[in-house]
């Protein structure tokens, strides 16, 4: 079967999903061929993966690429490697808008496009899904939520009646406002669920993400935002539900794992054992429960559906704004309860952009990241 | 769209499943053309039936058909029904075995042959399969598991790891050996999530129906029984699971009403709005909750499965013992708790018959009603 083996591009492949792309990969071995690894700042572990998987181009954002090139890898930007005629599949897998123009370079370039990093299409769904369409590029998500629904999807024709987003909830899912308050962010980078890069696991717990993954499906299923809801499930069993026109849900479930969906996106339309994940053991499964999300405590979910709504550049404003605040937070530079706060302020002050080009989204990208860091400072203005 | 009626004939059109077909065919106006309507006893529902569709054929099991016959109706057998040239669509809605021969009539003649009737797969399974590859015709369940099974089977390939049946666990789930042994018929006649007749109500209760449907699924999709279980789900949200070889499970789920299935499986692979079905609301659902069944308390479950593994004849004298079974219980004239002692005795008597003809299949029938009515009286044996 050397004729199907793929050719395999991960960008970010030292951070979370990177390295279990990587996993799956050795054991989906004769697959898929490593032919691009990139890293942002871990170059030591990099190395590592270079030396195992012998890819033939590399890029690291830390400027000591020397060890690397004389393993005879070409050093090539991050764009250059997911636009490279060798290269069949892209797995983004950056984190933040770190992946943006690659994400868009592989779409432009009609190539297996496998998104695990959100930011892209939250802030540029529009020129991605239009770029996509045109180069008939695949848009294949690897978040456990997304795979969930693309595997309901599958055979079934749109329209559907509603996607409907399960979220744990988060750690803090019954705290009062005063406990909210309180939050350290080493409470916060325990999640229920999932281990997962501090942004992300930070953003599960002010329900950002859940926000940030209504924008996301949007623009991969191609389903209005009415028709998308959120559920709170704290098991993390059920991954997601799509809603038929005929009242039919289906549901996709598994053990919290993300190897199942980043193999999902690897192999569809093929399914393929992989013994090493956990089995889901439904006699040890007493129950599963469901709760409305609760948009008072959790003010973020709203700011990020009501940035959906207004579309354009507002959900790269609102990108931008949490990225600061979460990084804030984590410097316990501000209370957990801030970030929803700080982000609003920006939110408020944003003007909004219609159909931007990506030059326009940047440009908000900055402004919003400078008016964050204005807001700020607390202390001297409220 | 005149050129896209379908001719539709339901075989038990006065029983449940044949009045909600009904019911869903008057939903879907200008889909479906009613030709071919039959019943048992109750020749006065039948009479409203062809007085509101007007087959173009019927059949009463009762002898007073001269009524209908004025209504312009051919009298013809269910037989004649199921395989007529101007039938496109055959609804197996009838019960027990009454079905059997029009359903291996519909199947040989190639029609779209949508089943809600357990026993002739159950019985003649090998029969009906090979019959149906033979004809090409499509065999469809209404049975809400596998239409269940069938729904999350979409645009998959199989094999598949496992089919996971649920079962609401009926009325009893937690009773004692001593309080089932006091089980009255309106006690069992009470299924906590479903409406239906009362042999299949009774055997839910004793979870002898989740037996048959393991056998069902096993000829529906080709799946060995080993790959089949069952999951106690008292709530009846989650209709039934498919586990795939990679390990993610797809559950199809919706509020119980036997219209959702009828409908998937006359519309598919379309689905249809249909504003009459109740909605499930996740937001009420408070939890869904899994349990082993207990095999020790409702040993017709393991007869059943013991049964299917057996195969040949053994399923045959399995229905044809419950039926008696059932039939003695309700009449109050054995206890709940016999039901599956007096299967137990018919099937350790019964000497199977590997890949049985039609024939053989009946003459089983004949010889387990016959033995289950010399083991009942109990009291001059026991």
């Amino acid at each position: 079967m050397a004729g199907s083996v793929k050719n395999l591009a991960i960008l970010g492949s030292t951070g979370s999903i990177g390295r279990q792309t990587l996993q799956v990969v050795r054991n989906l071995a004769g697959r898929f061929r490593v032919v691009g690894l990139t890293a942002g700042q871990n170059l030591e572990l990099l190395s590592e993966q270079v030396a195992e998987f012998k890819p033939e181009f590399i890029y690291c954002q830390k400027n000591e690429n020397s060890k690397l090139i004389t393993q005879n890898c070409k050093l090539l930007y991050m764009e250059e490697i997911a636009a490279h005629p060798d290269v069949d599949v892209v797995v983004i897998a950056t984190s933040g808008k770190a992946g943006l123009a690659a994400t868009l370079a592989a779409v432009r370039a009609g190539k297996k496009t496998v998104i695990a990093n959100k930011e892209p299409l939250v802030m540029a769904g529009e020129i991605i899904t239009r770029e996509a369409k045109k180069s008939g590029a695949q848009l294949l998500p690897i978040d456990s939520e997304h795979s969930a629904v693309w595997q309901c999807l599958n055979g079934e024709s749109l329209p559907v009646k509603r996607i409907l987003l399960t979220a744990s909830g988060g750690p803090f899912r019954n705290f009062s406002a005063e406990q909210l308050a309180k939050v350290t962010p080493q409470q916060a980078l325990q999640h229920p669920s999932w281990q997962m890069g501090k942004k992300i696991t930070i953003d599960c717990a002010t329900l950002m993400n859940k926000g940030l993954e209504i924008m996301e499906a949007q623009w991969l299923f191609n389903v209005p935002l009415a028709q998308i809801d959120v559920i709170i499930h704290p098991q993390s069993v059920i991954h997601s539900m799509v809603e038929f026109v005929d009242g039919s849900f289906k549901a996709q479930m598994a053990c919290p794992d993300m190897r199942l969906p980043i193999q999902y996106a690897l192999t569809w339309p093929e399914r393929l054992p992989n013994p090493e994940l956990p089995q889901l053991d439904w006699t040890k499964i007493k129950e599963l429960s469901f709760e409305k999300p609760d948009f008072k405590m959790f003010p973020c979910l709203e700011l990020a559906i009501s940035a959906a709504k207004t579309g354009g550049t507002a959900p790269t404003a609102l990108c931008a704004a949490d990225e600061i605040a979460v990084n804030l937070f984590l410097q316990e530079a501000i209370r957990f309860t801030d970030i929803s706060r700080l982000v609003a302020g920006v939110m408020t002050a944003h003007q909004n952009i219609p159909h931007p080009t990506l030059d326009a989204i940047m440009e908000v990208d900055k402004w919003a990241i400078k008016k964050a860091l204005e807001i700020y400072p607390w202390d001297k203005k409220c």
